[in-house]
């Protein structure tokens, strides 16, 4: 019989606490790297991650805590990241031991912004981890009904299935179900742009836009997604699975969405860096804006991507929102 | 110049109340049929409609109003019937003057149960309307937002793209954006099945079910229907076009939404009777459950549709809704 994976999981915001939470279904232990001391003295003392999802009690004998990022990497077969795109990079700067042969699991939600590069893309140029071994994990899941154990599908991918299999098993429970895919950079990319439409759902509803154009407005973005994906990664997907579908509208219909709350924010009247300091957060979205845009600006045939281009000059250049989505509605169909 | 259309709606229901509005926009007179001499009576004094819509004011001088169904249908060019799929073959077995050389605009929401014929397929077969001759509206556009002025999409779909022009210019305005398609027969289809599976994510929600499930529920919804449709009209459309998952969506997520409703009242508890009576009227996805089911009951080769036999089970066999989702659960991906 084969020796177990070993799991961990980087990051401690909710959505790295829930995956910690559904790991715990399965596993008798799970390393688990945050950055912040607090946090680790609080989840050592009260069982639970002091920021995120607070409801969600942790056995500690499960866990294997701690500050130090190449103690949980070494320890681990099956790398699971979670750390915003926006803080990666400078977490990565610490990771120095040989992970080549280590399982990579991106659960990141964007670009890395300083170097344009999906995760995966990263970890096979910087920590030379083939392809074979990189995977992604999408929802539609938001973190917070993991917390309440309500029924919710992950999808897993990676090119290599079986790795895809093993690593679905690890997280089916009673309340996940999982299923895979092959479509690594399809999903990956798809996770990212879902943002992009939230913060535009966001900002319409903030506008004072309504049901009926919200779902006008979503067609069109899965329309617009599925032109983008297949510009940078051309092969056979159904853009209606879950992982790309389903996740962007969870994202875009969802109260609990983080993205879709800035660009509500965005929409009243606020100004992006007001938005930020009001929510005390920066979403997702905000970074995969600009790359999405700074992608398609590479293209010699540029994608159509009018939903993007709006948000991108709406957060990056400072245009009236109003006057930007009175000349998207024209753009839309 | 060609003399311009006269145009007349049948049905006095809150999308036929908004469609008169639209139409209003841009007409100087519309004909407007209606069974209820009250609500006649009502408008002539108070220039609303007493039960849908009435914060809409309408002008006097540009509706011409009749409790006759063959007076209004004589006076017009186009025919606009917005009546309930359940009472429509009732009101037409009053119509009986020759409207062969007309133009039919179905906005019915489903399939004649009587004869299971599609709204433009009887009108083809008992008045000899040509198919040329017979469009079909559909949204994404709740009724409510129209009245509140909010923009909305329509597409009128007639295999005669003129027509479908003509028709479409008089319901543009500043809150209303149109667009054509040739799909007769798949937009009337999609219509329909979005009914249903509103009351598949009433039914979810009232059983508990959450913002993810619902997310992977829409996801499964809009392949279903894919392939529903492809199998009773085979022809190349963009299933994420607004006409047929924008539809699905306003529907499915909405709160004006009366099939969620219906549904979310059957997943707490309520019996299909009690249900249907405490809305005090009869959710349009019901008949079409049924509808689709015998379709597809017709069918050699069944196309895989668990989500609308999901619905069909606990609506017409009287199952235990928490038993059929969690079955249904299983069946989604």
């Amino acid at each position: 019989m084969e020796k177990p994976l070993k799991y961990a999981v980087f990051g401690a915001g909710s959505w790295a606490t829930a995956i910690v939470k559904m790991l715990c279904e399965n596993l008798d232990e799970v390393g688990w790297y945050m950055r912040s001391i607090y946090t680790k003295e609080h989840l050592l003392k009260e069982q639970h991650n002091p920021n995120y999802l607070s409801s969600v009690e942790f056995h500690l004998e499960q866990l294997k805590l701690s500050n130090d990022i190449n103690e949980i990497a070494a320890y681990a077969d099956v790398l699971v990241f979670v750390i915003p795109s926006a803080f990666i990079h400078g977490e990565l700067e610490k990771l120095h031991i040989d992970i080549s042969d280590k399982i990579i699991v991106s659960a990141v939600k964007g670009i890395m912004p300083e170097s344009g590069l999906l995760v995966g893309e990263h970890f096979h140029e910087y920590y030379k981890v083939p392809y074979d071994n990189i995977a992604v994990i999408a929802g539609p899941c938001h973190a917070e009904e993991v917390a309440l154990e309500r029924l919710s599908y992950l999808t897993i991918s990676c090119s290599d299935e079986k790795k895809a299999k093993t690593i679905a098993n690890q997280f089916k429970s009673d309340y996940i179900k999982t299923k895979v895919s092959d479509d690594v950079i399809g999903v990956e990319y798809a996770v990212m742009l879902k943002n992009i439409y939230a913060i535009a759902a966001g900002i319409a509803h903030g506008l004072g836009y309504g049901d009926n154009f919200q779902s006008v407005l979503m067609s069109n973005s899965i329309r617009e997604m599925k032109r983008f994906i297949k510009k940078v990664h051309k092969m056979k997907r159904n853009i209606n699975n879950s992982a790309y579908l389903g996740d962007l509208l969870v994202t875009g219909y969802s109260v609990f969405s983080r993205n879709r709350m800035f660009g509500n924010m965005i929409g009243k009247g606020y100004t992006v860096k007001s938005a930020q300091m009001e929510m005390n957060m920066v979403a997702e979205g905000y970074y995969a804006t600009k790359s999405a845009y700074l992608l398609n600006q590479k293209n010699t045939r540029k994608t159509s991507m009018p939903i993007i281009n709006a948000v991108y000059e709406v957060l990056y250049e400072n245009k009236n929102p109003k006057k930007v989505f009175k000349k998207l509605t024209d753009r839309l169909d």
